[in-house]
């Protein structure tokens, strides 16, 4: 069994050109999804001097498969949609620092300084935090050593993988439900396990994987240990009532027990929520000055590609009357 | 010379479901734009049991030629952009109720109820404002009387019928500067009429239309009257510094002083704010429990085409989530 491996596109680091550290930017997009390409096209029509600083392009619209509510399509390859994105910021000959995230950003008087994980320090007047969110680990013994070698998070990118194999699936909502579907289609084996009392998914869902009959539930369990040498082998769970284990032979897991705001570089600068999302006005202010934030990392309900890049739209615009106010550009 | 006239798209009316008056719907949408639409897409997705009211689809969007920040089509027909939003709401089979707006919306209990000008009433649990704006008249004799025979205000739609003809602009802001620009192009001599001391466009824009050197700039100077008996033959301005009036032969005026939101529907029910735009929160809420608004008729900042949409979908997403919590649907 092929395991997938993560794959830098260098298409982009080819062409682009790199930010610069010496400028002062009017603008600074960390992030790659549809709050940032939005932010990015808005801001590139406004004339602003801009770069972007992303591990990639696309975000979380290249883990699904198909997307039916971008208006003006009734059904359009997510690939497609993110690439049709891609090529739209990139008409724009943006300079773009490809594959690093920004580790820290701090405000020095009116200036907002961004650090990259190789010591590279960017400047700029203005920032748009659009870095998204990832999927919460279990947390568990053998997860981290084991993943991509059986423990995924992505239905869409890894179920393939899992042709005829025993899969454990941890979660009970939506994305626990959709992601057993995925692994049903290649006719894998699967355990669903959930650490709460009660599925959380929408009703419609859980109906159409019970009727399966070919899904094993196992509520109000919890994930002990993933076990396995080289890759993963079996996963150990626990009944919360009885306390008593059991050992479920498994050649994958996957985690769907929710999404982590990618806020690490501005935690010690701006405010956030309780699920760590930073709080957001709804002109995607940020409570600091300059600081714009837009996409599935801030406070915005429903997470949703439109909704994202309509954010990012609003941030740009927002980002680009704060410089005129101010007299900056 | 012709004029256009208003034609009415009947296509949707053959084809789409009436909604009908004695059914409470879960969600009553109101408006044609870019909001409404995506949030039909969302609401209709969700299995929400939902009806339509608009005058027509499309919104402001058809009053434009070429959309460039439409994420992922660095250039599209505006036409096209605006059909392909309306055949994805066409593929849900969703009822409408075209050709009307409706004129007062009221709540009863937990009901919304919703007249349209024939005076029919429509119910819902849950309502979506999404009504868009309208330009703002200039209210001098002679306006009313001469629309669509000389006077315009949408110079995408209209400027082709003034080739070679003598036209006032009255606006000194970017939508003005902008009709000037397409008015250029069809070689009409243009004279621009800002009420207001000093042009508010951007630079840019103002030094482009300037460096033609073949426009009139008047600026603090009034419109006092619009002449003409079968169509426009004459606009009298007056220069509010001297207080004298002056006469210029015109063929067209294009007003173009700003936009009113469309909340005639709605004005003794939610609060506004000092531009009549109807007060929403960040999750699309109005001062109405389920009545929601989203686009251009709201406060949302920066009106543009994908920022509507986001809104739309987080109103639709919003309005199912108010139903779930009161156990609704």
């Amino acid at each position: 069994m092929d395991f997938p491996t993560f794959s830098l596109d260098t298409s982009l680091l080819e062409k682009a050109k790199e930010p610069e550290p010496g400028i002062t930017y009017d603008l600074l997009i960390l992030g790659g999804g549809p709050a940032a390409m939005s932010a990015a096209v808005y801001a590139a029509r406004k004339m602003m001097n801009l770069a972007i600083i992303t591990k990639d392009f696309g975000g979380q619209v290249r883990e699904t498969s198909e997307v039916e509510n971008w208006l003006g399509f009734q059904s359009i390859n997510a690939k497609d949609l993110a690439d049709s994105f891609e090529e739209h910021v990139k008409s724009f000959d943006i300079p773009v620092r490809l594959g690093t995230a920004a580790t820290e950003v701090k405000k020095e008087a009116d200036t907002l300084k961004v650090w990259t994980a190789d010591g590279t320090i960017f400047s700029s007047r203005t920032l748009i935090l659009s870095t998204g969110k990832r999927h919460r680990p279990l947390n568990v013994p053998g997860e981290k050593d084991l993943v991509g070698r059986g423990v995924a998070y992505c239905a869409t990118c890894d179920a393939p993988f899992f042709k005829g194999k025993k899969v454990v699936v941890a979660g009970g909502g939506n994305s626990a439900f959709t992601t057993a579907m995925d692994l049903l289609k290649v006719e894998a084996e699967v355990t669903l396990v959930n650490f709460i009392k009660g599925w959380q998914s929408d009703e419609a869902l859980q109906q159409r994987v019970k009727q399966t009959g070919k899904v094993s539930l196992l509520d109000y369990h919890q994930v002990v240990r993933i076990e396995g040498k080289d890759r993963v082998t079996a996963v150990v769970v626990k009944n919360r009532e009885s306390e008593r284990e059991e050992k479920l032979d498994a050649s994958g897991v996957f985690v769907e027990i929710g999404l982590l705001p990618n806020n690490e570089s501005v935690r010690n600068l701006v405010e956030l929520n309780e699920q760590g999302e930073v709080i957001v006005d709804c002109s995607c202010q940020t409570s600091v000055e300059g600081l714009f934030g837009a996409g599935d990392v801030t406070t915005v309900p429903h997470k949703q590609i439109v909704i994202s890049a309509g954010e990012g739209a609003k941030a740009a615009l927002s980002a680009y009357n704060y410089l005129i106010n101010k007299s900056l550009i």
